[in-house]
């Protein structure tokens, strides 16, 4: 069987690009990975662990792709998507991995007339706090959920090639619009962050020893990179506050319970948050 | 060497007193250690897992024993410490492995004048969100922490002998007064515990598969038992409520710098947690 896309250029050679360069290849979806990096460094660390056949600090490689994906963060996407269609042979399918999906869509969609290649979004919901190709797993995205968010015009032919790279990959497909992604992710994901990243700043470094497993899970993600997270946050700046008002809602209710004294709701609101947490599994 | 107490009797033979029936008898600690259940199923399920040489309903068996734990949920603590106080032998040495000290304490000393026993409280910081004698783990308390809480009327030798204790399952030992304890862990655990829940409270089920690792660790305690939750939260109210407090403080700075769009900002706050997480450990 021919390789679905001969040539991809992933632009990006993190722990999430080195992944999908993994996977390709692992997968023989790709015949040829072309790893293009912002220094010598992650190149080096991108051919040890093998996760593209070539590397180049240089975009304008992108040329040769049949499909790119920009692995970068959510702040550097937008301009790398200039970039790139600047250089792409016409009608290339380029898509993405950011975290966060409105502003980046409505920044391709802008010029949508002039571009060259075909843009759609997407965003593999995997990874972990460890970054760098060295964290490279070919099977990130193995069981995983996958979004992919066309525009009002994308051309359904262009969201669904999108859509079969990531279960070629080994996800499970959603589609849906990129308000809608930055909304869901908001709840599952950005605010979370940003409770956990509160968690540490309310526990004084004093009282660290008296730390337990329970803490210790509840701010893990409170490690992940500043940078790249302030960038998140303050690109899904809207939708982050709407989920930290539910989320202080439902905070503020099981705190009057506690104050009330009130067991019988209390527990019922705590029964309710185990059920639910339960169904999702560990 | 002969065991240094060789009756022990541990009532509540769940994960938490299970595991120190297992860690006192692998550590020959004990020769004979009593366990006292609240149900003939509890009480199988200990002899399965080997955790005492000898199981009963019956808490006057505890007459025999040198030392007594009580490992029971906090509200049942201080009716247990009167029973227990009735059929102890003048003198014996009782502590707890509650979650909460100051109103456990202040049972017990209320009465101080006309006790038996001799209690000093005490909170093992270990365990985990599984229950029952099947969970018990001999190494649960190994390199971990325990505090040991005298009241001011507590004589010396009786809080030395009780950090004795968890020194020798392998803990290293804090002493402190009961409310300075519900203080500390009202921000390390309890209040933590809370926002995990109030974080599923908040995360519509129909977002459920669009959650991943960060999501699932930091709402990972709220699959924990609810009734014995709800009776921490509420034996800790004003300690809780005030850890809220510092929480809702950090957490709005946070969204403020998102809001302003103030990047340098949140970087910095974010940078601040990250350190303190990565000091923790994971």
């Amino acid at each position: 069987m021919k390789a679905q896309w001969p040539t991809v250029a992933i632009v990006g050679v993190g722990m999430i690009g080195g992944s999908i360069g993994k996977a390709l290849l692992a997968r023989k979806l790709a015949s040829r990975v072309i790893g293009v990096g912002r220094s010598q460094a992650s190149l080096a660390s991108a051919r040890r662990a093998r996760v593209a056949t070539e590397t180049t600090l240089d975009l304008a490689a992108a040329a040769a792709a049949d499909l790119v994906v920009v692995a970068a963060g959510v702040a550097a996407i937008p301009g790398l998507l200039d970039a790139l269609d600047d250089v792409v042979a016409p009608g290339t399918l380029i898509t993405d991995a950011g975290s966060t999906k409105a502003s980046i869509v409505s920044a391709w969609e802008r010029r949508r007339r002039s571009r060259r290649g075909r843009f759609v979004g997407s965003h593999p919901i995997a990874g972990s706090h460890r970054r760098g190709a060295d964290a490279a797993d070919a099977t990130l995205f193995t069981g995983r959920v996958a979004v992919v968010t066309p525009a009002a015009a994308t051309p359904a032919r262009d969201a669904e090639e999108v859509a079969t790279l990531w279960a070629a990959l080994g996800s499970t497909v959603f589609m849906m619009p990129p308000r809608e992604h930055d909304r869901i992710l908001a709840a599952t994901s950005h605010a979370p962050h940003l409770l956990a990243a509160a968690i540490v700043a309310a526990t004084p470094a004093a009282t660290h020893p008296f730390t337990a497993g329970g803490w210790r899970d509840t701010t893990r993600i409170a490690a992940g990179d500043p940078e790249l997270w302030a960038d998140i946050l303050l690109d899904n700046a809207g939708q982050v506050a709407g989920a930290m008002k539910r989320f202080a809602v439902a905070a503020e209710k099981m705190l009057s319970a506690i104050e009330a004294g009130d067991r019988g709701r209390l527990v019922t609101l705590l029964r309710r948050a185990k059920d639910a947490r339960d169904a999702v599994g560990s």
